[in-house]
């Protein structure tokens, strides 16, 4: 029986990398002396302060499995959250999801106006790409290209973004459980399974070699889902920064109106618990991942 | 005196490098048989047909200089033109330049709706890095690094995205000559600079080695720009396919505002000329290059 990080050990976790984070994204993005300040300022205020920074902490976490540096490891992971939070960016606009709160605090295109939350959303796209074009991989090229193809179809039509049109299709699709649970592989699923296989990258894993951990990916992804959609359901608006009931209003089917409530929630325990059994061969080295799968499907934002 | 190459032979490569693309891109985007199809049809119907193709010619013009392999700088020129077309779909939305035609049809929000137009360029954004992360590089991956990043650089908050925030503060900023000039270098020039630049990349031409090429790059930007702003000024609408004269409605500043259409034209033509004396030492091979410089100024779309 492995022993168990204590919570604080995990709240520890989370707040480092928010502070790294934070600190990385600051220097990222200095604001020039001419007009595109007003841009620079609005990315600033998508990327700095707010996020619970699971996307990093999941490359910092896989990565130190493998002894990468840990600076190199929150560059990279600074990647995955720029690429999660022009999705949320772009997700919130009026012809989108239309929110005008998010981290507890106004949306960007309310806090400046809509052409500049594109533009800023376009701009963190970049920046990703940007990052990860330059981040240290000890003399492997290679590495980086592997990195930068991860990061574009994790993101792209055969991942986020195609999930997220298949969101948009939902009510003209009517979907299953099985629809449901690709489109949320695809939506949430592809840019958290990115951010293990970046650590792993990171850490000179060949594919071959990533077995366990793409599993305990796919289970996170899966687990996160349905804890998002049961916060949607049941949870506290103050708590989660953002509003929420959207799904029932709207009628949407989602993990908790096709399996209910309560098969939903131990649903996703399960998930989270296999994803730890994944983990076995790390022994105590992965504890965090461990105490991540945990957090996942208990936090309450 | 080096040889002319006759129009035809430009409108030939001109046809040649917009056949080659629409058949890049139809490849690039198989429609899958699930409810993203929307969305990689909207994408389809942004990146084939319509488009000039210059970005991708620059592209394959200086590579060829260097004796790079043809399809090689096609797909790294299909990156570059899915920046552009990416950068087009969204500048077209409501929230920004507000356009109903593009390249003489319907633009991608008209046609589909603005979510998916959000969702079309972001995923088109991804499409570029997602090629030229696969691009062939004879075995040299550094090679890759650097196209990437010199993408994400010409494209991001620092390039094309920061040009487009000036432009939009134009209003309240006033711009004079030098503003618009710097404006327009970000706004238009980096992404055709990038062209030219990902060519020589591809053609393994040191940075030191790249001055002559940059200089073109720079002259061809900023002649291209100000003859954009004499067709949005005297052009034929029908010709350029889009709505014209949106400058002068909306009084904002412009090369034709800040010299008067006659120093424009001819500022354009001292440029392109200019650019065609950057080449002296690359000889007959740069005939497709010094035929750009030329036509970028003469043509009437």
């Amino acid at each position: 029986m492995l022993s168990e990080v204590p919570d604080t050990v995990l709240a520890d976790g989370l707040k480092q990398i928010q502070r790294e984070v934070d600190s990385a994204f600051d220097a990222f993005l200095p604001v020039p002396a001419d007009s595109r300040a007003r841009l620079v300022e609005a990315m600033r205020y998508g990327a700095i302060g707010g996020g619970k920074r699971v996307r990093p902490l999941l490359v910092v976490a896989t990565a130190e499995l493998f002894g990468v540096d840990r600076d190199v490891a929150v560059r990279a992971g600074c990647a995955l959250e720029a690429i999660h939070v022009y999705s949320l960016i772009h997700d919130d606009l009026p012809c989108m999801d239309d929110d005008d709160l998010r981290h507890g605090k106004l949306t960007l295109h309310k806090k400046f106006d809509e052409a500049t939350a594109v533009l800023a959303g376009d701009s963190l796209h970049d920046l990703a790409f940007e990052i990860l074009s330059d981040v240290e991989t000890s003399g492997d090229p290679f590495t980086r290209a592997e990195l930068i193809l991860t990061l574009a179809k994790a993101s792209g039509m055969n991942g986020m973004a195609g999930g997220q049109m298949m969101d948009m299709m939902a009510d003209d699709a009517d979907y299953d459980l099985h629809a449901i649970t690709r489109l949320q592989q695809l939506k949430t699923g592809a840019l958290l399974a990115a951010s293990v296989e970046v650590g792993a990258i990171l850490g000179k894993v060949a594919p071959e070699g990533r077995a366990h951990l793409r599993a305990y990916a796919r289970d996170i992804g899966l687990a996160f889902q349905i804890a998002d959609d049961l916060l949607d359901h049941d949870g506290d608006e103050a708590k989660a920064g953002k509003a929420l009931r959207k799904d029932d209003e709207q009628g949407k089917q989602t993990f908790v109106t096709l399996m209910g409530p309560e098969g939903a929630r131990e649903q996703a325990k399960a998930l989270s618990e296999q994803a730890v059994g994944h983990l076995a061969s790390y022994g105590e080295d992965a504890a965090l991942l461990r105490a991540l799968a945990r957090y996942i499907v208990e936090r309450d934002r």
